[in-house]
Formats: C-alpha cells, sequence, structure tokens
C-alpha cells in the first residue's frame, strides 16, 4: 500500500558567500537526498543574503505554501548571523536565550569559555525546540515547521539524525536510472510518449559524458513501484526496438 | 573613479534533478563568481522544477526585479526541456523555429542528422537573441535581459565569453580576505563594531578548518577599494591587539 499524502519542502539557504561565489552550496543536495529518503519532496530552493528584511519575507511566503522549511547558515557567534533573530520576527516572537541550550553551551565550553560571542548561538525565538549538534555543540532549533541548521556541511550533515523523528513524510519517493549509450535526440520522441502516458510520474533525461562516451541517464521518479516498473518496461520497450545499448554508470 | 551604478542579477536554476538531490548544481558559483567580475551583484537564487506554471511566474517575478534573470537548464531536446516555451509564455510572445539557430544546428550536424528531436532545441521564443555555444552547437538565447543558458556546467562555462559584450555591469565588485588563527567568538564583538562602523561595506566571517586547525575567514566586499583598505586597517588593528595569528590559506 502507497501512502498517498504527499508532504514537501523548500529549502532556504542563507549566506552572501554562497551568493558571491565565494562558497559552492552543497547543503541543498545533502537535505534533498536525505528528505527524499524519508518521504519529503523539495519543491524549491532560494539562496538569499544575510539581510533581516529578506529573511523574513521569503521565510513567512516559504512558511505557508510548504509542509516544511529548512534554513542553512547564519546560526554562529558573528554579526552577519542572524537567522536566529530574523526567525523570531517572522513568527512575531521574543528573541532570547533558550535556557536548554544555555546549559548545553555551559558545559560544552571549558570554565570561562562560554563567552558573549559563543552566547549569541543560543539567542533564539522563545519556545524554540532544540536540533543537538554532535559535532561543535551549538544547538540548531525550529519553530513550527521551520527548522534552522548551520552552514557548515559537516556539521549539519552530523545533525539530520536527530531531525528525523521530529518530520513526517510521506510515501518515500523511489528514483530508478536507465543508462542508455544513446544521445537524448535519438530517444526524445519516444520518451515523450511514455512520459504523455504517464502523467503522474517525473521521468528526466539527462545526458552525460564517460570515458570518452557519450550517454543518457533517464531517471524514473514516483512514489509508487508499480507505476516506475510500468515505465520501465515502456522505456525498455523502445530501447530495445532501437537496438540502443543499455549501459552501467 | 568608483562608477557607482550597482547592477543587480538573479539566477533560476531549473531542473528536478538538483531538487532531487541527484545532481549537485554548480552553475550558481559559476556564474556568480563570472558576475562579479563584471560588475553584476546576484542578489537572488532559486532552485524551481521543470513546471511550466512555475517556470513563469518564478521568470516574471525575477524579470521585473532585477537588471537581469540568468536561467540554466532545460534548453535541451527532450520533453523535460520546457525553459524556452515557458519564457515566451512569460514574455508573451510566440514559440517558434528561430531561422539563425535552425541554420547552425543545419551545418553543425552531418547530412541526416539534424532529426526532430535535434530541431527542438532552435525552438525558442520570436525575436530571441542568440547566445553562442563552442562546445556542442545548440545554441542558448536571450529576451530583454533574461538570458538562458545550458544546464551542463561545461557548456554552460565554454557561453559566458560570447555573454561578456551582451551584459552592462556596474562597477566590479572587490573582495579582499583575511585569515585569522581564531574561532569567530574571539574576534565577534571587535568585527560587529567594525561593521557598524562601515555600514555601506560587505563584511562575512567563515570559519575553517585546515591541517587540524581552526581558523576564521573574515571577507571585506565593496565596489569601491579605499573602503576595503579602510576596513582592512581596522580589522588588522584588534587583531594586532588581541595578539590573533594572520594566516595564509
Amino acid at each position: 500500500m502507497t501512502k498517498n499524502t504527499k508532504v514537501n519542502a523548500a529549502l532556504l539557504i542563507i549566506g552572501n558567500e554562497i551568493l558571491s561565489g565565494r562558497t559552492q552550496d552543497t547543503n541543498t543536495t545533502t537535505l534533498a537526498t536525505w528528505l527524499n529518503s524519508i518521504g519529503v519532496k523539495v519543491e524549491e530552493v532560494r539562496v538569499v543574503p544575510d539581510l533581516e528584511k529578506i529573511i523574513v519575507e521569503t521565510l513567512n511566503h516559504l512558511r505557508k505554501n510548504y509542509n516544511y522549511v529548512f534554513t542553512t547558515g547564519g546560526i554562529g557567534p558573528t554579526h552577519d548571523d542572524i537567522t536566529a533573530e530574523s526567525v523570531a520576527k517572522a513568527f512575531g516572537l521574543k528573541y532570547e536565550i533558550n535556557e536548554e541550550g544555555y546549559k548545553i553551551l555551559e558545559s560544552y565550553y571549558k570554565k570561562g569559555e562560554f563567552n558573549k560571542g559563543r552566547q549569541k548561538m543560543i539567542w533564539m525565538p522563545e519556545n524554540a525546540k532544540l536540533i543537538l549538534n554532535p559535532t561543535s555543540g551549538a544547538p540548531g532549533f525550529y519553530v513550527e515547521n521551520v527548522f534552522c541548521l548551520p552552514g557548515v556541511p559537516s556539521i549539519l550533515k552530523s545533525m539530520l539524525g536527530g531531525l528525523k523523528n521530529k518530520i513526517v513524510g510521506g510515501a518515500p519517493i523511489i528514483s530508478h536510472t536507465i543508462n542508455l549509450r544513446t544521445v537524448e535526440s535519438e530517444i526524445a520522441k519516444s520518451l515523450s510518449k511514455v512520459q504523455d502516458e504517464n502523467k503522474d510520474v517525473e521521468i528526466g533525461s539527462y545526458p552525460f559524458f564517460q570515458a570518452g562516451k557519450l550517454g543518457v541517464s533517464i531517471v524514473i521518479r514516483s512514489e509508487d513501484q508499480s507505476k516506475i516498473d510500468n515505465c520501465n518496461s515502456q522505456i525498455l520497450k523502445f530501447v530495445n526496438e532501437k537496438k540502443i545499448e543499455v549501459v552501467d554508470r
């Protein structure tokens, strides 16, 4: 039985360093892959600068339009870390010291090291719930459907395990890939026909170049394995008729 | 003399494969870095699925709010390549064969190879102007301030050279980085003071981990070298006072 509930999410990547090209965002791929695996489909990603007004407006739009919003970046101790305060403003909540977070960092740091700079990291929207950080102490947090994670990829990754029981996904999205030794234009018409006959399945076509040879990956995505199997058969049918080689990647 | 005109841009990354986590977007970094170098500041990035309604709506929002919009992806020959048709709809233009593009691909392919599938790649909004593709023939195009580029990173990169004279940038955005052997919390207060005294300069603080040691990169960005120099001096002043080591990266 397939769960029919569709659960979706948007990602809000916060940081001038992504927009300037200085830093390559990889958190989108990490979060999207993980969310897919627990049945949450990422339908939009926005990258915005470290500007409160823009973060507040964007967040208020996204949180009303998606089941979940995940933010990355801007929860450190410096002046350009304005995510927590912006989230408080977006929800109309007080921005204050989170007592539980305070205790965590107080015991995480050596005596005397939990200075004002570090204390900024546990200023959060009132009643924010914590997302524990097994790597570097400072927790993320969530308010209603908005989950705030750090920008440093290794720290973000280490926090996903603790998030799992806080997110209620739908049916996991299953993906099946067929790799062909061909070019897109050779299969475009046949593939389009399969898509037309299977409108509720997502069929993507992606050229690749491997060991000096061109190829095309066809990716079939759905929550329903039987629909994927059906598309797969239809695609392999025209692939055989056209004598196209199926390859490993 | 500094040109004072600010020129901005948004990027619209089109493709289910980015949202599913299958493909790591790198075009944002490529475009942002290049645009910065010609004085165009990327202020927003959106990643959207291969859905016409969403592409049309998003594009109509972005093109009215930014000097330039760059789209990536969705201009190949398959059914999921819907960027050109969506751009036509967004502008209320006919979607038709581009004669110049037709001639280019007709001479690019061997006789008999310029099939219907490949012809899809030169269906464009009426009067679209071409962006030449030195790698794989099929051109990108632009309509007014919207520039449509392919999703394959190597092909996109090869097309930027031909774009340069079509984009009028402002003063190039200069970036200066100071790498310190410290942690963010040690410098947060002093750095915040420098930012407060230099509100029109962008100062970012980014932790790094190199050869087993923590550090912080401070990035100063402005169109005005003298403002960068001024911030740099103020930062080095507190760095010296705190006896923090400046390091190479």
